[in-house]
């Protein structure tokens, strides 16, 4: 029997794109589910019922919740092609430290800088590039986090690029200039139709994030 | 060569017993480390510059840092001994999802019951029993989270149970009364000389609760 796959997803989600970059990496068809945030299928609430969230993957109608642990999912059972964790035990760890480390921070981080103004948006800003150089210190002059090859902290933090430009344009800052390297990195990653092909673009993610800000009420 | 392990730690840290466990369902012996969180040894800075945080541990000079990224690690380097994780990929992932659910909640969640008072505390309190139900839901008639056996998801919530008596105390409730099923597992968490081991009293964890209550000036 060929295997179902089906992927509960919102277009502009980061985390819903390292899914689809993960899918991509391993050459598996599946069937994309647009979801709406704000009017959520019983579909999603019956497979993600704890978290109420995107995304989730139905593999043969068992769903997995959690991008990163959707991520791992996909590398075990589809182990064969493009690995994303290395298989030496200490270089999966430092693997799962700095996914942990984007998780635990950026997209917070990020939301602060679009969502609020003043004093607060310039703190919000600081503490996001002093956590960027902190990752741009990690790559060093590595081509990608785990070394020669796109790997599994490279499908973690690539797909934010999406919101970069978000990012600058209502924080009034370029990312280039303070990390030059993670933005060479990230164009580097473009190159691969994995993940070129499963990443929106800037632009529309843009104007996404400007209608949460109406939404808010943001100027 | 032997190995040579090292744990960094604090005594009454539930993120540090489940490393305790671990080495210890392993048989590892290893040097035990007491950190103070309020004058970090250089040795902990230099081994975890990103979070300056115990647990870390140190293996053959190499750190590890995030409790449950240390259990994976531990899990995989000594695999044939006593595994914590399955090995069917369904079940891993499930496994992690529920590590993950206990991270993001249980600490912060069980921290607002201690450190607030009145309509706040009320509403952490509340919010605690809530959340431990849906535990409780996924334990259901199991003897351990993963079936049969004591596994990874034991390892991450057991260590909160010494954590159980402040709450109750100082949230004035039972655990017991709204939650019988994981009580009852606990003691059965308990009966293994791992757990029973690698965990503090729960009257002196609950003496040093108190003491950083009075810091707080609470009460």
């Amino acid at each position: 029997m060929a295997d179902e796959i089906i992927l509960l997803d919102f277009w502009p989600s980061p985390f819903g794109m390292r899914v689809r970059v993960a899918l991509a990496e391993k050459g598996l068809k599946y069937e994309y589910r647009e979801e709406d945030p704000r009017n959520k299928n019983p579909l999603l609430l019956e497979m993600n019922p704890v978290h109420k969230k995107i995304p989730v993957l139905i593999h043969n109608g068992k769903p997995i919740c959690e991008s990163m642990i959707i991520v791992q999912y996909i590398d075990e059972v589809w182990n064969k092609k493009s690995p994303l964790l290395p298989s030496d035990p200490y270089q999966r760890a430092q693997a799962r430290f700095w996914a942990d480390y984007i998780d635990k921070k950026l997209y917070e981080l990020g939301r602060r800088i679009w969502s609020t103004k003043g004093e607060e948006q310039e703190t919000a800003k600081n503490e996001f590039i002093e956590y960027l150089k902190i990752l741009e210190g990690e790559l060093g002059e590595k081509p990608y986090f785990g070394g020669e090859k796109f790997g599994f902290v490279d499908v973690a933090l690539v797909t934010f690029s999406t919101l970069f430009y978000a990012y600058e344009s209502f924080g009034n800052f370029s990312i280039e200039v303070e990390c030059p390297k993670l933005i060479a990195w990230t164009k580097r990653c473009m190159e691969k139709e994995s993940v070129s092909s499963s990443l929106k673009d800037p632009q529309k993610v843009h104007g996404f994030v400007m209608e949460m800000r109406k939404k808010l009420g943001i100027e």
